[in-house]
């Protein structure tokens, strides 16, 4: 390191240095967070924004704007000083620029301080220019591959001759925990097949990790194993050197047959004297003594705090006026020609960004006729879906390689498959990659595309994490899941859910909808339809459900209130309360018929949604659940855990309390006592006491 | 193909056959059922036990067999109908040789039915023979990683002079499916990197999975990949090429420095005209006409279900008997010496076998005397932890690229890192692969070894799905989890788990501790370490916590009941409970001494264990939480899901409603509400109802 004094520095040695400084400044001041990988990948992620990032820091949610990811979300201080440094604007609540500062400076003193704009990690939606929230390693990298399908996917979708509404690149920033990450590998296996020729990848090559350096643990080849999934790989052997880090960029953008990877080798904590090159540069303050002493080596004053010398906003913002801005501006005039010549096509993509769903979107949804034999809720879902889709053209999606199984396809005329010769295919062959089938989903959603994934309910574990976050984003993301008990059957314990409801009912910011029949599912496809900020799963059956006679029943549609009474005793008057969901709710029927003929009168309460139960007003709650009537009794197949809240503690919950079995489902009802006798029993016994 | 008459096939034809139609049968008669992949992979499975496999079919616990993982669990007939053809016997309790076959032709003939010994996914300790439970895929695989390091630290640890205890190989199969996780991704790079030499994973490339062909969505070269992992890779490009397939499986063992992978080109339900290389044969019976035209083309008599020609089981048993029976005898002549000549070593590996406790193993358990302000339970778990591990040789393990923060290191003299160089160190680096880690311990686990992992509590998302399969194993791995709540602090919601607890403890078969203080820690290594068969995980802080003085308060053995009594009202007549777990203990305890002051005389519960407080009687139970005491408060720094079941419908909870956030933790505590004053406040406001 021989920087030189700050008079003598070039306008970009500058830019760099001061990211560097901001971003050791605000660690400090919070006395928490991680400095190393913001200095020593602050020269590339200027270069890329100074260079290339087509993106207009005045309006920030332009649809067509290049993405930047930071993966490696600890790094937070390289995003909000970049955010910062290139004058992002706010945004209004409906995305339209807004006067004041994405982050301004006060906010970076403000760095991981309570309610402030730049928390610990970036976070999609409270800190505008935040593409999406990472922190969890891997995530980024994956969500970045969902931006890019969109990207791929609208351009086929909306542009037409004249018309280049989409060509958008997505730029992500790793380190060496996202390539560690299984989910890293399956995103980059997906991104290499479908050839996606807009998505880059940075890979900051530091070789330091918590633990020390990488040679602790970590000894690939990355670049090769990126050649054997089909990318193009180049090499930036030092991070300073902005030239080769500018024609790296440029070589990104001369390949339009597959993503690329840039490797970087650098230097953690690049500029300090003492930190430079070790672990305890990763997540803790330099110290600071050694904050002067790195001021000093880069040639910065010692004495100044959050110090931002002059000309460097100003360079870094009229570069990116003079590129983004201009190419934001052309856009708009395309946009408004093209609402003249696709008044159509204007109106589908207005509505799609917004969020909105398309006029019609219900039009044509099935109704099920009562059916005692009945069918799977896969199976009805899979006509509802396809009816929805039909009026819902950016409602597109997947499975982990289980469509045949969870009926996800969309069978209609023009559908089609996504991949590298179909961009405007609308079923995604997602592979046997549950994680980076999750992530891309999110990284689809937060382009405002409609996403669904789906899969055995057993394997929501998979992804649990890029679930959580679909959650925290607040991206509604749809997850159908099916094989939703120990109604599966055969394939025995390891792919029974048992504790997957409850550990979805634990999380909050989601929506989990367990439909009783073919009626429900349709209902439960109109709320997910018509939600805007949360993910939703749709928890579907395996095996063949009745499809009740709602002219017996209640309609269907108490579904949107999470839980309504489907059955009720004479003048509304039970002796007890049976509550069930999905497939266990015929079986409660049945068990109070029976103890009807015998004198017991009960009500029937169809559960589909905890949460959308809980949305609903108490006096709605005490409605289906009156608090004078203490007889209930709960009956689901999966864990018992959380069921007190509904039955309270002289309820009884029928529920497993074990792993499931292999054996046909018939057996196994019998074994794990899902059946109407001991239904009846457990009323019976409890009525005694 | 073109297949002889049955008289004019060799005996290895009649073998591979054999196999073949036992499998199609199963699933014919079961109706339930993958036959595929057995058929493919008939050839290669039939070679590796006929000619390689060191395993005696007498004694399948022996310490020293090779191992034969099956990673695609759902061929699980190939793996039955090996066991069943190789005379594989039972085991006793005691994991010693019993008379009985492990699996019976008719065990066979109850494939997928209740309670049979066959079930749809292979089944750890349900079927002797099976040496790991498998069936989500990758996990095989990545326990077969864990198997092999145990093997190579079994024999650094244990192997003297002319007397070679363990030298055993691990052989795992997989197939497409496995090779797209991102958990195989992980524990191959590890494998790679640990340059394991006794690892040899069989790939079954048949490019066929449920959707369809694999040129759907997986195009990637696995050879250049694993290359790149840093693996020796051979190709068979038939595997009905008997010859072919052993010389690989030779030069396999002629590589001692790195893991070798083996890609099979294969042919999914190979022999059957109509079903071969298609989709429809990979999870359905073939179909009653199909079977018989398979048969025909295999040359098997039409007519007969579940046949084993002469001559087969004799085969393939003296060649084991030759091999494995041999090798298994001369082992067992040597272990005798060994006992004269290494008597302690011997009986620590007796110990180890049993999955017993050393003698001494609690000795020198330090204590923690009263300090207000106390110390973090990950820094008391670290110390309790070491002072464990020095009595305990075989325990052993590491984090996820974070052991200077969940503080699992192993420091004292000798315990060193396990790495390529050196095979009996204690410490691993498993890298920020959280996933391969957990699949990894249980492979560790499986072999006997004690285990451990770490990480931050919100990344038990990212290896859940390894997890419980170490529940569904009864494996005691030992998960120590730190950084357990919004105690995080700065990290922010990407890094505060909130559901977690929750979905622990709706696990079936896991035990989950939150210690309160430092003693509450070291009771709880000491329970976990007397753990037979269930993993544990601890979840440990943060942020420093008092150490509770006991003398004033109930001594911390009471954590081996889940939960106790910690400080009562007087005459053990409280007008209230608060019930707390880990870090806000302390805060309850702080809040009754308050309300107290006030006249308001309450008792304190700290529940560490759920689980544990479930195995009391009722009694106990009842005494900790009298039924009569109605006013009742939980409080913990997680989603308030489930904590119904213990404070029934008139208690309230103070937990979390939403994720968490960015900032010091003094200014979350007030955020999120857990304060002595909002305590305090809601007691009163309980009480006043």
């Amino acid at each position: 390191m021989t920087l030189a004094v700050m008079a003598e520095q070039s306008i970009d040695q500058l830019c760099v240095n001061t990211i560097r400084t901001l971003s050791i400044d605000a660690v400090q001041k919070a006395n928490s967070g991680h400095p190393g990988a913001p200095m020593g990948m602050a020269p590339v992620v200027y270069t890329l924004w100074l260079k290339e990032l087509n993106y207009d820091p005045k309006d920030p949610m332009h649809p067509n704007r290049d993405r930047f990811v930071l993966s490696c979300g600890h790094a937070s201080m390289l995003l909000y000083s970049i955010l910062h440094l290139a004058g992002v604007s706010n945004i209004d609540a409906h995305d339209q620029p807004a006067p004041g500062e994405a982050v301004s400076l006060d906010d970076i003193k403000n760095f991981r301080q309570v309610d402030g704009r730049c928390p610990g990690h970036p976070e999609y939606k409270w800190t505008t220019g935040v593409e999406t929230t990472t922190g969890p390693l891997g995530q980024g990298y994956a969500n970045s591959v969902g931006m890019a399908i969109a990207g791929q996917w609208l351009a086929k979708h909306f542009n037409r001759e004249g018309f280049e509404l989409f060509n958008y690149n997505v730029y992500a920033l790793g380190g060496d925990g996202c390539m560690m990450e299984g989910i890293t590998s399956e995103a980059a296996s997906m991104a290499g097949f479908l050839r996606l020729p807009n998505l880059c990848w940075i890979y900051d090559s530091n070789r330091i990790t918590i633990e020390g350096h990488t040679d602790l643990t970590f000894g690939e080849d990355v670049g090769t194993r990126f050649m054997a999934y089909g990318w193009e790989v180049i090499r930036v052997p030092d991070a300073n050197d902005l030239e080769r880090v500018g024609q790296a960029l440029k070589m990104f953008k001369n390949h339009h047959d597959r993503p690329t990877l840039i490797i970087v080798d650098s230097h953690i904590a690049y500029g300090s004297p003492n930190k430079h090159d070790t672990a305890g540069a990763h997540g803790e303050p330099l110290g600071e003594e050694e904050v002067k002493l790195t001021k000093r080596n880069l040639g910065f004053p010692e004495d100044k705090s959050f110090y931002i010398p002059d000309g460097v906003t100003e360079h870094l913002r009229s570069a990116m006026a003079e590129r983004g801005g201009k190419s934001r501006d052309q856009w708009q005039k395309m946009f408004a020609d093209y609402k003249t010549k696709y008044p159509e096509l204007h109106a589908e993509l207005s509505c799609l960004l917004k969020r909105e769903l398309p006029a019609g979107w219900d039009k044509g949804l099935p109704t099920f006729p009562a059916d005692a034999k009945g069918l799977a809720t896969r199976e009805s879902s899979a006509k509802v879906l396809n009816a929805l889709a039909a009026n819902y053209p950016w409602l597109i999606g997947g499975a982990a390689d289980l469509a045949p199984s969870t009926k996800t396809r969309l069978t209609f005329d023009g559908a089609g498959d996504f991949n590298a010769t179909n961009y405007g295919g609308r079923n995604f062959h997602f592979g046997i990659r549950e994680h980076a089938m999750a992530a891309v989903l999110n990284g689809m959603a937060a382009s405002k595309i409609r996403p669904y994934g789906s899969g055995f309910l057993i394997f929501i574990d998979y992804l649990k994490p890029s679930l959580r976050l679909s959650a925290i984003m607040e991206l509604p993301v749809i997850y159908v899941f099916t094989h939703d008990s120990i109604g599966v059957g055969e394939d025995g314990p390891t792919h029974q859910p048992i504790e997957q409801l409850a550990s979805l009912r634990a999380m909050p910011g989601i929506i989990t909808i367990r439909p009783a029949d073919a009626n429900e599912v349709v209902e439960a496809w109109k709320v997910t339809a018509q939600v805007k900020h949360e993910p939703v799963v749709l928890a579907l059956t395996r095996q063949a459900l009745p499809t009740l006679d709602r002219t017996k029943y209640a309609s269907a549609a108490g579904l949107a209130q999470g839980a309504y009474i489907l059955h009720d005793a004479p003048g509304g008057k039970p002796d007890y309360i049976l509550i069930a969901t999905g497939s266990e709710v015929a079986l409660a029927l049945g068990a109070a018929e029976e103890l009807a003929r015998e004198g017991m009168n009960g009500r029937v309460v169809s559960m589909p949604s905890w949460e959308l139960f809980a949305k609903q007003d108490q006096a709605y709650q005490d409605k289906v659940l009156p608090p004078d009537v203490v007889h209930r009794v709960a009956v689901e197949m999966g864990s018992t855990f959380g069921w007190e809240r509904y039955v309270g503690q002289k309820g009884k919950i029928i529920g497993m309390h074990s792993f499931g079995a292999s054996a046909p489902l018939k057996d196994l009802l019998k074994k794990f006592h899902f059946t109407q006798e001991n239904v009846v029993n457990t009323v019976k016994e409890m009525l005694r006491k």
